[in-house]
Formats: structure tokens, sequence, C-alpha cells
């Protein structure tokens, strides 16, 4: 199954009355400092703190009324699983998430609090499927994949088609990847939207398995990667990883210095919290690995869930 | 000299092709947790990071040419003393600021970042005052007050005025009182711009001379006053008392464990740095000691300016 530009612009329609348009913001400093024009896809500011509402929303909408009333379902202990259980709400149908036993009592409330009924299983990727496919049988609810599905692709779309409608004289969009989601969605709906225009990922040196897949032309699985941006530790799936080699120029990795030195600096200058996925993006222009200087460069600033009881620098 | 409504809309024009518009953001989770419709004018995103910079362009751009030349001088260590320092630099002339030696680095090297000539002086106001004559004997240069100052306040209550030319429907505007630079100037924009618009203070319990003041119907001197929200350590001057006492319904005074909790609520929910001083506007709302419940309510974000190495929390 092909998601088409058309499948992102239904889904913005869709969304629309739920999620926020975010705001499109720039910085002096920033400018200054990466030698481009960057503009910033504030997903810091969406409905839960992240763009992963906008996947969720869509999927949740794009249910017939029939079948949503059994609900929805997932297995993820972040930002996917609030999200799901938010747009289920404004549906007003049940969200059912599996989340391993260990998570932290903070993302456990998070999620409590939009409503979604938790099971908690064994903190391994069997335990989380196989509990998963037990509350599925047992209530019918569809299950909403966190970057595998074509409904939440498309829905992530959405936050750089805004983008371009806002800022059209774009050259280059930044998204961070890990499972894919967010990237192969953005690079539909940018190089649909402009012909010609540069897609780059963003992606940490220490959970470079992207970049690794990208080499070898096939999926290379993370393997138990340990990076402080921890919204990007997934691997890739079936359905993003054939977008991202047709539509994605390269994938570019970033320290973890790189990371924490980016997410430092915009909070001083731009005074927005972001998380450290966003500053993985960031850090494309940061690092300066690659030469964006003098262009116009769209990054998407994938959310701002932070514990700022546990900030990486002093 | 009286301040009027036209002196403000003319420091608008003035500072329009220098400072930021700056936006005004709103949060579900800040409108359910303070029970009122919340509309942040968020100033952190001024240039420099604070509201200052409005006042010390309007100052700066209303001196005439030839005046101009000799520059302009100021003893400050804070936000007034960057704002002073960049509004300088736009213009082309010098800034002289007179800071005591003990100031901390990170500010020292923020004023000389935008072009500022220090002169150090021992940490006390005697110091400040001499320090600053001998300066301005030497070059001439015309001194901007911080906040007790005709241009200063007309260009802080510029930012009142953008607030309510986004949401006429405001019922009440507040402001976080230091000086009374922003909350004299805000409060003669709303007032003006909107008959019956209600203008209230929030102020630090532990620095609570404005409150006092008004309460005796005289300035009382702030005398060494401790508190985090160090943006608000300084005393009302003869300029600021008399319109805030004229058009401020009531100073509210807030605690420091409500200016922490504020400011932490709104890092994690709104996804924006905000400083102290800042939370101190919003904890009113927060600690509910009046009743604002219903009401559309206008929040000035003074500013952003915090040492991210130093924070309240863990």
């Amino acid at each position: 199954m092909t998601i088409t530009f058309a499948d992102i612009r239904q889904a913005a329609e869709r969304i629309f009355p739920y999620a926020h348009r975010t705001p499109v913001l720039t910085n002096a400093s920033l400018n200054q400092k990466t030698g481009a024009q960057v503009f910033l896809k504030c997903e810091n500011f969406q409905k839960v703190g992240a763009f992963k509402f906008r996947g969720a929303c869509n999927a949740v909408y794009s249910l017939r009324d029939e079948e949503s009333t059994r609900g929805v379902a997932t297995h993820s202990s972040g930002n996917h699983a609030q999200a799901l259980a938010l747009a289920a709400k404004i549906r007003g149908i049940p969200a059912y998430i599996v989340m391993p036993n260990n998570a932290p009592t903070v993302k456990k409330d998070a999620v409590a609090g939009y409503g979604g009924i938790i099971t908690f299983c064994e903190p391994t990727l069997a335990a989380r499927e196989s509990t998963l496919a037990e509350v599925v049988g047992k209530t019918g609810a569809a299950v909403v994949h966190p970057y595998n599905d074509e409904r939440v692709i498309a829905g992530q779309g959405t936050a750089a088609l805004e983008l371009l409608e806002d800022v059209p004289d774009l050259d280059v969009i930044i998204a961070p990847v890990g499972g894919g989601g967010l990237l192969s969605g953005a690079a539909i709906a940018a190089t649909e939207f402009k012909k010609g225009i540069r897609v780059i990922a963003g992606e940490p040196e220490m959970a470079d398995d992207a970049f690794r897949s990208m080499q070898a032309g096939k999926i290379i699985p993370s393997e138990n990667p340990k990076t402080i941006a921890d919204g990007l530790l997934t691997s890739l799936g079936d359905l993003t990883f054939p977008i991202i080699q047709q539509r994605v120029e390269q994938i570019v990795t970033v320290s973890e210095a790189g990371i924490i030195e980016t997410m430092k600096y915009v909070w001083e200058r731009a005074k927005i919290i972001i998380e450290p996925s966003s500053a993985v993006a960031l850090g494309v222009l940061w690092e300066k690995k690659i030469d964006l200087s003098g262009l116009n460069v769209g990054v998407i600033i994938s959310g701002g869930n932070v514990d700022l009881g546990k900030l990486p620098w002093r």
C-alpha cells in the first residue's frame, strides 16, 4: 500500500479540529551559529508535547464508527501511548495501552491522566507483543503501531505540510529518525509539495541503525542502543524504510555531546524546551558535517517532553 | 511630565523595525489548572530574552541624531544593560555600562557580546552612581535609567499594547513589579486601550516593597530583599509609583514556593523557558489569593533568562 500526498492532505483535514497548528519560530542567534536560515516547526507545542499526536489522531479518526467503539490498542511507554490515549479520549472511545511494569511512574501517570487503560507486562518485546495480542483478543480493539502504520505516517506528514505552507521557500527539511514514522511522512509531504526539496535526517551516532540500513540497502535492526535521545531507540519498519530509501537524501549522525550542546543552546537562546530527539535534528546543523550554509532549512522540533529533574548538564 | 497613550503608540512605531512582535501563547493545561483563560505575552522571545529591549530601544531611538553620537549610559548588571547595549549597537552608537566588579561572568560576557563598553566599580550603590557620573562627565552620554525614565516606561508599555491588539477581549492584565517600569507602562497602555480593564501586579512575598508602598501611600524602599525572582529586587521610582497608584487595582504577593512551582509547571506544560520574575506574574493565578476564575487574563511573561546550571529544583 502506497501512502500518497492525498493521504497526507486528508490527514490534515481529519486532525484539523483536534491538533494544534504549531508555530514556526526563528532565532537570530541560531541562524548566526549555524550559518543557515533556520525555521523551527515547534511540535513541542503540540498536544501531549510531541508530533506523535498527529499520527495517533489520524489513526483514531480514520476508524469507521462501528469499529471505533471497540477502541484502539498499542504497546508503548512513550509519547505515542499518551498521544493515542488522548486522541481516543477526544473521540470518546477506549485506548488500551500495554506498558512494561518498569516504566517510569511519570509515564504511567501521563497515560492514565489521558484516560488510557493500562495493562502491565514484563519488560521484554515478547511479553509486550503477547500481552497486546491478548488485549486485542479480548476487546477487539484496533492496533495502532507507533510508526509502522499508514495512518500514522500520513498523520506525522502533516507537520511538514504545515511547515511548507508557512515557509514555502525552504531548501531543506530535517527531521529526526527513530522508527521513521515522522521522517517518512515528512519526506512524502515535502517532496510532493515541492519538487527538488532536500530531506535529511538526523540520527544519534550511538543509535545509527537507520544510517547503516541506508548503507546496506536493508533494514538493520537497532541493538540495545544507548543514547540520551530516548525517542530514537527503535528500528525502522517495513513501511517506513522504502519511503526513506526513495525520498530521503541522507541520514547524518550526531554525537551525544552535539545533541546536548544543541539542546542547551536552544533552551538558552530560543527559550523553548526541546527534547534530546529534537536536538538530534538540529544537531545536523550544529555539527556541520554537511554544508547547509546559506540555505533555508526547516527543522521539525519533534517534542519537548523532558524530565526537568534529570537534565544532562551540571 | 505625564506619559500618555500617544507616547506608547509612538514608542511602538519607533521600535517596530527593531523589536520582535512576540507571540501570544495559550495552554490548555494552564487554563485548567488556573480556572481562567490565560494568554501569555511571550517577552521571553524578545531580543535579549526580555521585555527590557522595548524600553531601551525606545530610549535610544528617541535621541536626536546629534546627541545620539555621544552614546548612552546606565548602571545595571541585568537585562537592561544587555538591552541598552544591543539597542545602541543597532543604532551604531556607544553604550557605556557601569557594572559591579562582582557581577557574574555570564552577565559581563553578554553585555560585552552586544558591544557594551563596560566600566567596573565597587559593588555598592554609591560607587555605581559616582562611576556613572564620571563616565557621563567624560563622554557626554545620555543616561537611560532601567525604569524611572519616561522613554523606558513608554517602551515597556508596548508589550501590553500588542497583547491587547491581539486579544482585545481581556478582562485582566497581570505584570510583575520590580521598579515598576513594565507595570506602569502596561497600566497606561491597558487602561487607555480598554476602559475598565483590570491591571494587577504580582510581586514576590519576599520583596514586597511595592505592596507595602501601595498600602502606605508612599514609596517604601526595598531593603536587601532575598527572592529567586532576581529581576524584581529594585524599589519603585518617583515616576512609576504615581502611575501604579492611579491605574493598578492591586498588588498580589506570591510565595517563593509558588514562584518555583509555577515556573516548573510552565516549563513542563507550555514548553517555554520563563524566568522566575515571569512566574511571579503567573503565580497570582497559580496561588489563587484572588479569584480570577472564568476571566480572560493576559499575563506578561517578562523574560526567559535563566542559568540552566542552577535550577531551583532537584
